[in-house]
This record gives C-alpha cells, sequence and structure tokens, in this order.
C-alpha cells in the first residue's frame, strides 16, 4: 500500500440556468490538488493549505479533513490520515471550491487505503459531508459533478440520487470570475418562496429540453433551453456587469449562459473550442469597461471528474 | 390523387406527473378514426360523427374541421373536404379526444390533397388550432404525441418547440377511465397560482429525472421520478377513487401513476406486457368497491402516432 497520494478535484459549475438546485457539470480546469498521506496517528488532519491563507487548519472546520474524516469513521477510524491542499480555486468564487477540495480529499483517502468503496458513485456522500461545513447545506449539485465528471442530475439530495448524462463531446465552458464577494447564505436570501404557476411551467420546458439537449447531444435544442426566469432575475443585481457579460457571450455566438452556483462567477456554455475562444474574448472585452478584477477560464466539459495525479 | 383516406389518431396522456404541461406520449388504443373525402364545395365541413352524440357538427366548433380548415386556409382555400368522424375516445376522459380528432383530421387533409406538408413536426400548429376549440388553450401536449408518437416534451407552446423522445422499449400503459365529469376549465381552478420554491426544486429535480430515464431506457429511474406534489395534491380531489386506484397500481408493481391530462383518467406506466397486465388487474379489482362504471385501457407506448389505415 502506498504512503501518500495526490488526487486532482476539478471545479464545477452549478444551478445551469433552468436547473437550479439539480443540474451541475464539472470543467476541467481550475481544480484543487490533495496530497494525502498515511499517518500514524488516527483520524484526518490538515497539514498544510498551499495557495489560500483565509481557510481553516482546524480539522472539524475544513471541508478536506471534514470529508476524509467521515469516510475514516465508516471504513477504520483507526486509521490516520495527514492532508495537504494546494488550493487553487478562490473560495467563494461559485464554482465548487469547497466541493473540489471535499471531492479529492474523499477520492484521496479511498485510494490510499485500499480503495474499501468500490464504485466512485458511492463517495458522494462523503465528500456532501466536506460541503456542507463550508455552505451549510447537504447539496450534491457541485460534490457529485466534481467527483463524476460530466453533466449531473441531483433527482433528490435526500434520499442521495445522483444522475450521470455525460457530455455532448463538443461542448465547452467559458467561466468569468469577477473578484467581488458574495456569501452563498446572503444569495440565498434574496430567492423567491413563492413562484408563479406559469413560470414554473416555462422552467420545466426548458429543464426537460435542456437534459434532452444534452442527452441527444443537440446543440441547438440546448441553447433554446438555456434559460432561468426564476433564480436569475432575482440574483443577477448581485453581480457587477452580469447583463453585459450575458449579452456578450450570446452575441459572440455562446449557446447560453448563465449564474454559476450562486455568483459571482458567469458561464457560458459553446458549441467547439473555436466559439468558445471567441466567447471568452468577447466576455473579457465587455468586462474591461468594469473597474473589477477578474479570472477567465476555459475548458471542454470536464469528463473524468476526480483523478489520482500520476507522477 | 386518391378521392379519400382514412387515418387513426390515437389517445395520448398529458401532464405526466412532475411533467404538467411539458411532458405527453402517446398509447396504442383507443383512438378516433377519420374518413376524409375530397369535394367541390370550398371548406372543410363535418359530414357525419358516429359514436357520439354530443358534439357539434358546426364546421366552426367542431375540432376536427376547425383543425382541417387551418390546414386548407394555409395550402389552399379553395379546396373542398367532408369529413366522417368514427369517435372511439370519450369526450372528457383526459386523455387526448379532441387531439386525436384534431391530429387524425389535419394527417388526412394533409395526406389527400398530395403532402404539402412534407414533415409531420410541422402540420402540429393545425391540429392545435382544432384542439384550442375545445379545450380553450393553444397547447401541444396532446396534440405533439398524438401525431409523432412516442414521449414528447412542449419545451414552449409560443414559439412551439416540441422534442420526440422516443420510448423505452419495453414501457406499457395502463389507463383507467372512471365515468364522471371533470371539466377541464374547472380543472384548472384548482391548481395553485403559486409554489413554494422548494416544491419548485423537487419537482424540477423529478422531471429531470424523468426525462433522462426515458433516454437512458432506465426503468427504474423512471419509477423513482414519477411523483408530482404541485398538481396531483391540487385534483386527485376530483377523482373517485384516485388514491385507490394509484396505489393500487404501485402495489402491483408500476413504475409510476398519476392523472392523465386534467382526469378523469388515471394511468400507470409499467415494465414489460406482463406486469401491465398485473397492473390493470389489480387497478380494477380496486375499482370494484366504487360504484363508478369505467373503461380500461392497456398498450405499449404508441411509437408511430397518426397513420393512414390501409384496406
Amino acid at each position: 500500500m502506498s504512503q501518500s497520494i495526490r488526487v486532482y478535484g476539478p471545479a464545477s459549475v452549478s444551478n445551469v440556468t433552468c436547473g437550479f438546485d439539480v443540474l451541475g457539470f464539472a470543467i476541467e480546469k481550475p481544480g484543487d490538488i490533495i496530497l494525502a498521506e498515511l499517518s500514524e496517528k488516527p483520524g484526518a488532519r490538515i497539514k498544510k493549505i498551499i495557495g489560500c491563507d483565509t481557510l481553516p487548519i482546524n480539522p472539524l472546520e475544513n471541508v478536506a479533513s471534514v470529508a476524509a474524516q467521515s469516510l475514516l469513521d465508516h471504513v477504520d477510524p483507526t486509521i490516520g490520515i495527514d492532508l495537504t491542499i494546494y488550493k487553487n480555486i478562490k473560495p467563494g468564487s461559485g464554482i465548487g471550491s469547497s466541493a473540489s477540495s471535499a471531492v479529492a480529499a474523499t477520492f484521496a483517502v479511498n485510494q490510499l487505503i485500499g480503495v474499501p468503496i468500490k464504485n466512485t458513485f458511492d463517495l458522494v456522500p462523503f465528500a456532501m459531508q466536506g460541503e456542507q461545513i463550508a455552505s451549510g447545506a447537504f447539496h450534491a449539485d457541485n460534490v457529485a459533478p466534481a467527483l463524476l465528471g460530466g453533466f449531473i442530475i441531483v433527482r433528490s439530495n435526500d434520499p442521495l440520487d445522483v444522475i450521470q448524462l455525460g457530455t455532448p463531446p463538443d461542448l465547452y465552458a467559458v467561466v468569468i470570475h469577477p473578484d467581488v464577494q458574495i456569501k452563498t447564505s446572503e444569495s440565498r436570501k434574496l430567492l423567491p418562496v413563492l413562484v408563479p404557476l406559469k413560470d414554473v411551467v416555462t422552467q420545466t420546458g426548458n429543464l426537460a429540453g435542456l437534459v434532452a439537449g444534452l442527452l441527444q447531444h443537440d446543440y441547438d435544442l440546448i441553447g433554446r433551453s438555456m434559460h432561468d426566469i426564476i433564480i436569475e432575475p432575482a440574483r443577477e443585481g448581485t453581480i457587477p456587469g452580469f447583463k453585459e457579460l450575458k449579452k456578450a457571450a450570446l452575441d459572440a455566438g455562446a449557446l447560453g449562459a448563465g449564474i454559476s452556483g450562486s455568483g459571482p462567477s458567469v458561464f457560458a456554455l459553446c458549441k467547439g473550442e473555436t466559439s468558445a475562444q471567441k466567447v471568452l474574448d468577447e466576455m473579457k472585452s465587455a468586462y474591461g469597461n468594469f473597474n473589477i478584477n477578474y479570472d477567465a477560464y476555459i475548458s471542454a466539459i470536464n469528463k473524468k471528474g476526480t483523478i489520482e495525479i500520476l507522477d
């Protein structure tokens, strides 16, 4: 049995337009890296966090150690694990920063202790234990795509029912992360409590179309379906320049665009890398008028999810 | 060019559990038959209605002639058509009675006048014109499955966007039509105006799962997803014995069950004909305690939609 392992957990986009709390996907980059090392002292600990000085070292408060500990508690609490986190996704970015660390830690520990959980699907609940520390909610909509790759439906969080959709082969994602702070808990307060039934019908029609488009690899249908008339109108005001970013993406040929998670990141889906590059350029150009720093990412939809890094 | 044609338009189930106003499918039987005959007098007329004495003969009020006329208006208003309707689906049954006549008339006229509309998809709006006379709403959720077969998503009625999902090969439907009257317009009044967001999330998770299950031919997922927590609770009280019928279906192994359209018909989906027969038997047995006449239907999901009857 190896004494250590390095694992990559990708970023992910949840709340994909009409799929609030239900539909998410993983992207190829950025992603956190976890180095997990066996230790003689029982329990999961955080040895070091590199790339971020605001996250807790306390193992009861860090998503990675909480996720790792929940797996150890299930398999063998006498095992000891030291975790080093190479943090590449900024906390609070809206692209599954905590989920990335949680899935990487869970996957790493499972590999390191001899793969007691044979099916990666079954690691989702352990990673969710970690994610819950950060978001306050027991949600699989970032964790499941980050762990499994591709598009994921969370049909239900309790009991957990996660469905893999894969991805159309030519689908690319562009993400702009404006350097502004939005707390998920604050953003939740903006959500409507009640929704008009006619809006539910519109939203469900679009979600059904989006799921069908993803499974039928119908890019045009994906684009026609990417509308969110319930959540986006309530939240878009929290993201400076959201309307301009979305318009730039659509004008440049994106299939659709929306808020990633609860923001502030904004994502677009595109058919083909050339289109995605053009969309990225136009979104960056549109954001040039705003006096806000941002990070920009472009990648194919991540098909592999969380993976061991082999030297 | 032939002088006459006979066409079969099948019954259909709309509002498939969590897919209110969005998801429908066609069944193999029952279905209306339309005999369309060329006439020298311009316009579409009703020559005779066989099997029902409550439907209007006035061509401006009958769904079949209105649908036929809308197609003639589009193609060539100088053409004359006489329609004879063999009415096998009881009006107000909740299994797309008016849609059946509307699609059969539209398809018949298109065939009879030399197929000016090449793609059957493009006949949907004409059939909807007829359906609108009966239901008061411009909805494709019965018309599109009856015309095209299989499961259909109506992503949007305006602009019309209809998506064919096909059907898992082993999927069967059981329908019980209790002989009670429910008007669609009355049933609409029972619907909630506002829906709690948390219920929207539950419903959309299930609908996403149902669409994925249908496309991935995952019968178990179809069953897990067939829940309607928004519409069914509001309407089930209008159908005597609904709870008993649904329980009997599920106890007998149905994947799921719900209200067909706005009722009073109750449908169940089953994997395999043997299971469907058992479900049918148990639903009939459960309804034996109610002093209500009913019709019962069992069939595979209709894959062909509306078809010409060849002698």
